[in-house]
C-alpha cells in the first residue's frame, strides 16, 4: 500500500519534545508499516535554539520562528508542547487558524481553556487531540471516548500524579516524613524543583477536569473541583490507618451519585489496602473507571516522563493523520457551563467516611466528649484505635473512623472539637474512600 | 448536530447477543449524545426463535432467516455472535459479501481463520472489528492498535481466561484441589459444564493468537503457540511456590527476543507474588504490555460475561459506524505465513526459569544425584525447599528453582530424572516467568 507522508510541526523542544522527535525518528518505519503513514518532523520551534538537548535526531534544525511552521501548508499537524496557558493557548489558536490540527500534552491549558479551544477548532474545521495531557503513556482518553463509548460512566478514581504517589509510597514503606520523601522524589527526578502544583493537587485536578469532562460530557472548570494536597499528611496518620487496613493515595475522583449529580474531588484518600489502586506504587499512575456495562476497568502505567508521554503524543499524531481523531472530536460536545454548574455536587453535600485523629489529654472523660460531639453532628463511629503511651504534652493520639456522613456535618464537628481544651492542636481529618470493588458475584 | 441512524443486524441471540440488545436499547440516547449515532437493532437472527432469553428489549423479533438481514440494504453492520468456526465463518463471509461491515466476539474464528476473513473483508471493501474477541470489556485490541501505535511492542503477558484465574485463585487462597475449585467455578457460573477449552489453555491461545498478531504484525496460527493447561496443577505445588515468593497464573505470553524471534506460549506460570499480574484475582483478566516508548502498561477488568462483552461489541459498532474501524482495518496487513513461520521461536529454544518438584526417597545421596543430573544438563539451581516429613511411600517433596535454561535442557534432564529409582512418579515442572517490572529508575 502506498505510504502517505504526514508533515508535522512541533513547538516546544524540551524533554517531551525531544522524546517525540526521537520516537518519530526511531519508529518511523514501524509506524509506516502499521499505519501506512510516513511521519516527518518538518519544523521544530523553540525560543531556545542553542541549549544542548538530551536527544536531537540527525538533521533536525531548531528555529525560533513559529511562522515557518504556520506558513508551511504542507504541515497539517501542529504539536504544542510549550506548557503553561498564555503563550501555549495563543500558539494553539494560531495553529488552528492556519488550518492545522493540534496535538498537545498541555493539561493545564486543556483543563482551563479546553472549551474555548475546542470551539476554535470546530470553527476552523480542525481537531485537537490531547491523549498526552492525562496519565502520560496510558491511553485513557481514547479508552473513555472510544473503548468504553457504549457505557455510561458512573465513576472515575485516578492516581494521576506520580510525584505524589511516589512521596506517599515512600512515606508508607520507608516511614519517611513528607519533607524527606519529597527531597527523595526531587533527587530521583520524580518531583520538580518547585513541586507546588503537584503536591497541592492542582496537577491532579487538571487531569480530572479533562477526564471528567469527556466521561460525563460536560464542560468542567477547575473551580468545580474540590482540591486538597498532600502537604499536611503525616507518616503517623499513614501508620495508624495502615493498622486499620488502609493505604493513602492522592485520588482524583469523579462520581455520579443517585441524584445524577457529579462529585469532583482531589484529596488524600484512605482506600482499602487490598484494592487494586492501593497496590499502585512509586511514580506509577492508574485509573479505575466504572461503566454501566463493563463494570470496573483499570488502566495502569507510567503517567509521566519523556518517552511514555511521547508515546501518547505520537499516537495522537497517527490518529489525527488517519482522520480518526477528527471523527471523534466532531462529537465532543460538552454540556455548556450554564447546564454543567447545576450538575456539580457541592463538597458540603458530599457524603463520605472519615479518618479523624485528635491528640487528646490523657484524662478521664476525653473520649466520651469526643464521641459526644460526633454524635451531636450525626456522625457514627465505625472503628477506633488508641495506642498506649504519650505524645507531646502528655497527649495521646486517638483515631476514629466514621460511617458515611455529609461533609458539612464533619466540618461542624471538627470546629467544635477544636475548641475542646482537652484536645491539643487541630484534629487531623482525612477522607476514607470506599471504591466499589466489582468483586465476583 | 443531526443524528445519523445506523441499522445493525445481529446473528446469534444467546447471552452476549441479549447483552448487546439490552445495551443498545438502554444506552441509545447516551450514545447518540456522545457520537451522533442512533443505533437501531434492525434484525435479530437465531436458529432458536422460541426459548425465553434473559433480556429481550420491547418490540424485538427474533427470526431464523438470515436472508432478512443480508438482503436489507439499510443494514450496514452485521454482528456475529454465533460462536464456533464453521457456521460462524460462513455467516461472516455472507455478511461481507452483502456489503456489511462485521463486528464479532468470536475468538476461535478470528484466531483460526482471521487472515482468510480479513482478506475477504479487504476484497469487499469492508472491515471486521473484533475488540470483543479478547478480554471482554477491556479495550485491549484498540489499545494495541491505536493507543500504543507509536511503540514497538516487545512483550505481552496476559491473564486472559477468567475460568482458569478463578480456579487458580481459589486453589491458592482456599487451599482447594483442582477438582474442588473447578466445581466451585462451575457452580458460580465462571466455568462451563464442559470446561475443556478453558482449562486446557486453548481459549487463552485463541486470544494470544489475536493479540500477538496485531502486536507483532504477523499472521499467527494456533500451531505457533505452545499450549499447556492447568489440569495437572496441584495445590501442593502452589503452596510450595508461595513459600518461595511466587503466585501461579495461567499466562498467555508473547515475547520478542533479542534475535527478533517471537516466543508464543500459554502455560501455568509462577510469577513474583508482588508483581502487578500476581494481584489479579478471581474471574478478572489483565494484560501487561511492554512498549518501546511507553514501558509497561497494564489493562485490567472483566474478561467475560454478558454486559462486559456487550460493552466491547457495542463500542465496535460505534467505531465501525463512525468509520474509524475501516481506517484502522485498512492497515491491518499481517506478515503472511511464509514470513511468519521463521519468526516464531520453537519452544525447545525458549529460555526460562523452572520450578521442579520430585518426590524423593528419604535416603542419603538422593539430592546429590538430583543435582548432578541438572548440572549435567547445564541447569543451575537458584533456590531449594525441602520440608521435613514424609509423603507417599516414605518419599519427601524436594523443590528446586533454576536459573534460566533452554527448554530442551530441561526436557532432557526431566526424562533422565524420571528413570531414577529413588524418585517416585514423574517430576513436576512448572515454568517461572520473570516479568520485567519496569520499576522506578
Amino acid at each position: 500500500m502506498a505510504e502517505k507522508t504526514v508533515r508535522v510541526g512541533l513547538v516546544g523542544f524540551g524533554t517531551i519534545g525531544c522524546g517525540v522527535a526521537k520516537l518519530m525518528s526511531e519508529e518511523a518505519d514501524s509506524i509506516a508499516a502499521k499505519t501506512g503513514l510516513r511521519l516527518e518532523l518538518a519544523h521544530v520551534v523553540d525560543i531556545d535554539t542553542e541549549s544542548p538537548r538530551p536527544v536531537t535526531p540527525a538533521g533536525l534544525v531548531v528555529t525560533n520562528d513559529i511562522n515557518r511552521l504556520l506558513n508551511d501548508d504542507s504541515v497539517t499537524i501542529g504539536v504544542e508542547l510549550v506548557g503553561g496557558t498564555d503563550t501555549a493557548k495563543e500558539i494553539q489558536l494560531q495553529m488552528l487558524r492556519a488550518g492545522k490540527d493540534v496535538v498537545t500534552a498541555n493539561k493545564a491549558l486543556v483543563a482551563e481553556h479546553g472549551s474555548e479551544l475546542y470551539a476554535a477548532a470546530h470553527q476552523n474545521g480542525r481537531c485537537i487531540a490531547f491523549e498526552a495531557s492525562c496519565a502520560g503513556g496510558i491511553p485513557i482518553v481514547s479508552a473513555i471516548r472510544t473503548g468504553l463509548a457504549a457505557n455510561s460512566i458512573t465513576a472515575i478514581y485516578g492516581i494521576v500524579n506520580g510525584t505524589c504517589n511516589y512521596i506517599l509510597s515512600n512515606m508508607t514503606s520507608k516511614n519517611e516524613d513528607f519533607a524527606e520523601a519529597l527531597a527523595q522524589a526531587q533527587e530521583k527526578g520524580y518531583a520538580e524543583a518547585d513541586p507546588t502544583l503537584d503536591i497541592n493537587g492542582t496537577d491532579s485536578a487538571h487531569k480530572l477536569a479533562i477526564l471528567a469532562s469527556i466521561a460525563f460530557g460536560c464542560d468542567i472548570s477547575l473551580g468545580d473541583i474540590y482540591v486538597e494536597g498532600i502537604e499536611a499528611v503525616t507518616k503517623d496518620d499513614i501508620r495508624y490507618a495502615t493498622e486499620m487496613g488502609y493505604s493513602l493515595k492522592l485520588l482524583a475522583i469523579g462520581q455520579r451519585n443517585a441524584q445524577n449529580k457529579v462529585s469532583l474531588r482531589v484529596h488524600p484518600s484512605f482506600i482499602a489496602k487490598d484494592s487494586a489502586l492501593a497496590r499502585v506504587e512509586g511514580p506509577f499512575n492508574a485509573i479505575s473507571i466504572f461503566g454501566s456495562a463493563v463494570g470496573q476497568v483499570m488502566f495502569y502505567g507510567r503517567g509521566a516522563g519523556m518517552m511514555p508521554t511521547a508515546s501518547a503524543v505520537v499516537a495522537d499524531i497517527i490518529d489525527v493523520a488517519l482522520g480518526n481523531s477528527a471523527t471523534t472530536f466532531r462529537h465532543l460536545q460538552l454540556k455548556p457551563r450554564n447546564e454543567t454548574a447545576s450538575m456539580i455536587e457541592k463538597i458540603d453535600d458530599c457524603s463520605s467516611r472519615f479518618y479523624i485523629r485528635v491528640m487528646a489529654a490523657d484524662k478521664p472523660g476525653v473520649v466520651a466528649r469526643y464521641g459526644q460531639i460526633l454524635g451531636d453532628h450525626e456522625i457514627s463511629i465505625s472503628g477506633a484505635l488508641q495506642h498506649e503511651g504519650t505524645g507531646p504534652q502528655n497527649s495521646v493520639p486517638v483515631v476514629i473512623t466514621t460511617h458515611p456522613t455529609q461533609e458539612r456535618n464533619m466540618v461542624a464537628a471538627l470546629s467544635e472539637l477544636e475548641t475542646l481544651d482537652v484536645i491539643a492542636g487541630k484534629p487531623i481529618c482525612i477522607r476514607i474512600v470506599d471504591i466499589p470493588e466489582d468483586k465476583e458475584a
